[in-house]
């Protein structure tokens, strides 16, 4: 059955997308599961590092399901929900106050890619492939999805996609943009998670902050008096103490995201 | 003469700028022509993609006609006329409904890549080069023809450019996101017009309401409600349910822009 | 003791980072002369370029200098204080109306980064490397000098260096645009002041105009009917009389700067 599935290893969360036979594809009731578990995980504080993967390493995930569309997505009203919900989904990533990496293996295509562009960090190996070929299957893309990959890697990179509906390699994905690191097919998990312990060793808090401050940027009104004050409730924290202390002492710092 | 051809093969366009002698230098009369082409294959519902190009292969274009600047640019008045006609060429491109490809051999120079960057994609020779070494020649560009470039490429493309004065390779154009591909100068033709193939394969609908929606979220205005319910126009489409049928009976889709 | 050196040969001033012992970090007296040197710099017409660089080639600056943290940065007020002097002079980089350079040896971290983003141009030696690996030591970046960072190299590739706590090689740094060229350690002095060169062989009018309106742009606002008009001051320069001239006689333009 399609699921999303979360399991815990020490202060990593993997969210694994899983639709067996259908390459990981993406259906309603996968993007409220993601939504479901990014809300329990955006609140536990055990958890420092989110990994999104497909299941197996065929896939990603490789779109959303296209036999749903004809009896979920038919009508307007069934549109603006069936997306509404996928919004709430890729909201839920971006929102996330713990980073997100996604571990992209085979088929990273249309919904999968949508996911991807809303993580943090994208590790993917060379197998990896890239795209969004609906203009081959008469539909366009919800502009709240398309903007996810806009602010990601461009005007001129989303047209190649959409308008062409190319399907990108790992290796001009990454050289457009859209990915972080490209690995051997073999390494991406290791790689991944290696990732994911590099973020856990930072001070949580801080990652939340700056997270929270990137997102801030983006709109051009201009920071104010209270925002800038904000900005420095690091110096009240036992963890900038902490770090600056081990700094000191060459030892590795402990952060207890307090 | 100096010229914009338009020939239309099948469901493409082609606009080659045509300046025999000054490698495709473009004068007043070209902007125009490009504007009024652009504006009669907008409306043409039979032409489903534009390829750019220069006549020959020896340049794209090399720039403005530097010798019209003494007698048709003198003036305040005159610079307004000018450039407002080399804005209503490019804001053509940009409006054209049907996606635009950029064909690049030789020089790609001024306004060659202000033209090159309105279009929706860019195919390159290895053997193009890009530049608007203009700091020399003691004028800055007009603010309005800078904005495409600066959406492209961002600032510090932009800067190399102007502050510097250099001439990119197409090798350093692309690493630098000026570029949607780089192939063998003999074969950039064939790849330009292969994509233009590949979007002609595509549902037209679905091309413009792309473009639309990539134009609309360059604003940072929130989408409306209307605007939502808008973006799902495509269920209504006969090419939306000929696309779904065509993948499950899994048979290449016949379009027909409605 | 760590100073802000300023040499001038011909039009090219250099600006070196100097805090020996400790890799160039930059105290707040340091982020003071930057300041002060560039507001001498930005009224001496003399001037067509500045260059950036650390001293020695270990490093551009590795960072803040975090002992000065523990006592000139541990309140609020002293925060609010200690940016608001990073900000002037990171401010005074950007406004800056002569081109700018980094040219980068060795280690460009935090504060280093922040200067190095800051400027026009970037030349760095293949044994460069770049981050902010500050989730280490439990503080986040201050949103106003993040912004440079995000508008240069966007926001996937600001996360992977302060999410991550990446050092990023300058290849990597070069691919992600952080960088406008890589060149040869041993040649990196070389192709940075024959950058400046380049730049001073234009009209320093223009380069200041271009500056100008790319800084303009950033910002949605359409242009007015007078800011069209004033981007063609160029028609009443001696400068742009001379470029074209120069071009049509071809010889080598010599410009005032009026």
């Amino acid at each position: 059955m399609a699921t999303v599935e979360c399991t815990v290893d020490g202060e990593i969360a993997t969210l694994t997308l899983n639709n067996p036979g259908k390459l990981n594809a993406i259906d309603l009731g996968m993007w409220r599961m993601l939504f479901e578990n990014l809300a329990k995980i955006a609140v536990d504080r055990s958890i420092r590092c989110v990994v999104l993967r497909g299941a197996g390493n065929q896939a990603f995930a490789a779109g959303g399901d296209l036999e749903e569309f004809l009896t979920a997505r038919a009508t307007l009203d069934q549109a603006l929900h069936y997306h509404g919900q996928v919004a709430a989904a890729l909201q839920a990533i971006a929102d996330c106050p713990q980073p997100t990496v996604a571990l992209i293996e085979g088929a990273c295509i249309g919904g999968g890619l949508e996911i991807a562009a809303a993580c943090d960090l994208r590790i993917a190996g060379h197998g990896a492939r890239f795209g969004a070929p609906i203009n081959r299957l008469g539909f366009s893309m919800y502009p709240g999805e398309l903007d996810g990959l806009l602010k990601l890697a461009g005007p001129a990179v989303v047209k190649e996609i959409l308008l062409e509906g190319r399907i990108l390699s790992a290796r001009e994905a990454y050289e457009k943009g859209l990915l972080t690191r490209v690995v051997d097919d073999a390494g991406v998990a290791d790689e991944a998670y290696a990732t994911a312990r590099r973020i856990c060793a930072g001070a949580p808090l801080v990652a939340a902050w700056h997270k929270q401050w990137i997102r801030r940027l983006q709109s051009d009104l201009p920071l104010s008096e209270a925002e800038k004050a904000a900005s420095f409730a690091f110096l009240d924290s036992d963890d900038y103490r902490e770090g600056l202390a081990a700094f000191f002492e060459k030892r590795k710092p402990v952060f207890k995201a307090r």
